[in-house]
């Protein structure tokens, strides 16, 4: 069985609506083929800054969501949606499957700003949706590691300062198995993947940005590494790199198979790529070199809490 | 604080006495230079084939685990001294620190075979020792993962044919802080890193035998995420390749800093190389991109069963 993704590094313009519409643009000219999948990036539709987390943040189910939804059941693909910003409101409570009681807000994270409607936003998200061919809401992930960064001389980047984390790790289900779904940073801890794997993932979605420090020296290598220990396809979806921008994007959005090959990577420009996934090909190497029947689940266990 | 590391990829004799009289030349050589630790190789006294490991085995505290003590003392440094076929008798249990009660031995493992001295061997393990400068044994791991493949084309290998794997995870303490041990396929999983870092590993020491077709696909990859995850520095030392022997080494023995830098990567003939660990480098990584402080450990757990 194989499966046809078309990856979609996109340029990000300060135009919510603009980004939306070029997604919209490229489904219709033809240019993804007869991909099954079509995969954006991180913050796809809102430039990347602290600052404009809570100024672009929109409800679950709202305007942008709305035309996600709509494009995955006009063009019958799988959509992952990159990332958004996600508005939790007062009255609203998030629909997040599985997630905790939500604790009060924190003190200075948009509290108290008016949210869509007139509610009172209480937190925002970086949030990952997945449509599937119907444009119904299969997958969703709220980043789960915030990316609070100071290397001396290179990126500072400091996400908390306006998001709240999320709650969950998890997998969704599709007509070709289990995918798991992350942001960007979440792929940096080991323990994401490998509870995806557990839970059964073969395909692993993850809207990232990766900048120019940290982009050179590790973007590649942890896709491959987390490919081959996973034993899953990984694909990282980055936004274009626009030099203009407050935060430079590394770009490079990257499939990689679950023997740890580049079936595709990007350079920093806007553009779209297909990859094939292969997933008798993902049992073979499960077979030939079966690292999670190896493990020692006699002697550790990594559990959700 | 610096440590300085000298790795001996040497080349595995059929005589085992002679590859520890090899080691004993090169420290005697000065071409160690001064170094704070001398690394070995996986199985560096016994040629790498499941048919020899009960050939080669001695017990803990052996001839072989004799002369290395002593060689640690003599020239005053660690030694890793990679890894070799323990014995372990029935008259006499394994010492492993925190070992579970022994389960009995499987059938066909090497189980009724005389061992020196006339005890009866009921289990052989793939065993690495750390001797300190005082030739004290302070770290001791048997590989907890066989490595059991069979690729298309490619390698086939079955560690379990002939060994037992081991029932632990740990770390030991140095003058330079805290270090990890495992052997080879051990580090393929990543809980094994995981909980050597969440022990307060800043080192972690892989005696390692990767093999032509799982080396130039995964050897540097897997060392490298390793480092940068676990924000340690990682040393994988492995025998000299030798196309004449049954298993073939992919040798490329390595040294990655925290921030996944290769400080020194050898290509396949035998040598020496230095690397140097800044531990206040460690710090400074661990401070700017702060992955391990930034794990949801509210949210997940890895822990030993």
């Amino acid at each position: 069985m194989k499966l046809k993704a078309a990856i979609l590094q996109t340029k990000v313009f300060q135009d919510k609506e603009r980004n939306i519409r070029q997604v919209e643009e490229i489904l219709a000219s033809g240019r993804t083929q007869d991909a099954d999948l079509v995969t954006l990036p991180e913050m796809f539709s809102c430039p990347y800054e602290t600052g404009n987390f809570p100024l672009y943040a929109e409800p679950e189910g709202g305007p942008s969501w709305q035309a996600l939804s709509a494009l995955a059941k006009k063009f019958g693909v799988y959509l992952s949606a990159g990332s958004m910003p996600e508005a939790e409101t007062a009255g609203r409570p998030g629909k997040e499957q599985g997630a905790d009681a939500v604790p009060p807000a924190e003190e200075g994270k948009a509290a108290g700003a008016a949210g869509p409607g007139g509610d009172t936003v209480t937190r925002i998200y970086n949030t990952a949706y997945v449509f599937d061919r119907q444009g119904r809401q299969i997958g969703k992930h709220r980043k789960a590691h915030l990316f609070d960064i100071a290397v001396e001389g290179g990126q500072h980047f400091r996400e908390s300062d306006t998001l709240t984390a999320g709650d969950r790790i998890g997998c969704f289900d599709t007509e070709f198995g289990k995918a798991g779904l992350c942001i960007c940073y979440d792929l940096r801890f080991p323990e994401t993947a490998r509870l995806m794997a557990q839970d059964g993932a073969k395909i692993i979605l993850v809207p990232a940005a990766f900048n120019m420090t940290t982009g050179p020296a590790h973007w590649e290598l942890m896709f491959r590494q987390r490919a081959v220990e996973s034993q899953c396809y990984v694909i990282g979806t980055a936004p274009a790199r626009d030099p203009e921008s407050a935060y430079i994007s590394w770009a490079h959005s990257i499939a990689v198979d679950p023997w740890g090959t580049v079936l595709t990577q990007m350079d920093e420009k806007a553009g779209i790529r297909i990859a094939e996934l292969d997933l008798d090909y993902l049992e073979q190497v499960r077979r030939e070199l079966p690292l999670l029947a190896h493990r020692r689940t006699d002697l550790y266990e990594l559990r959700r809490k």
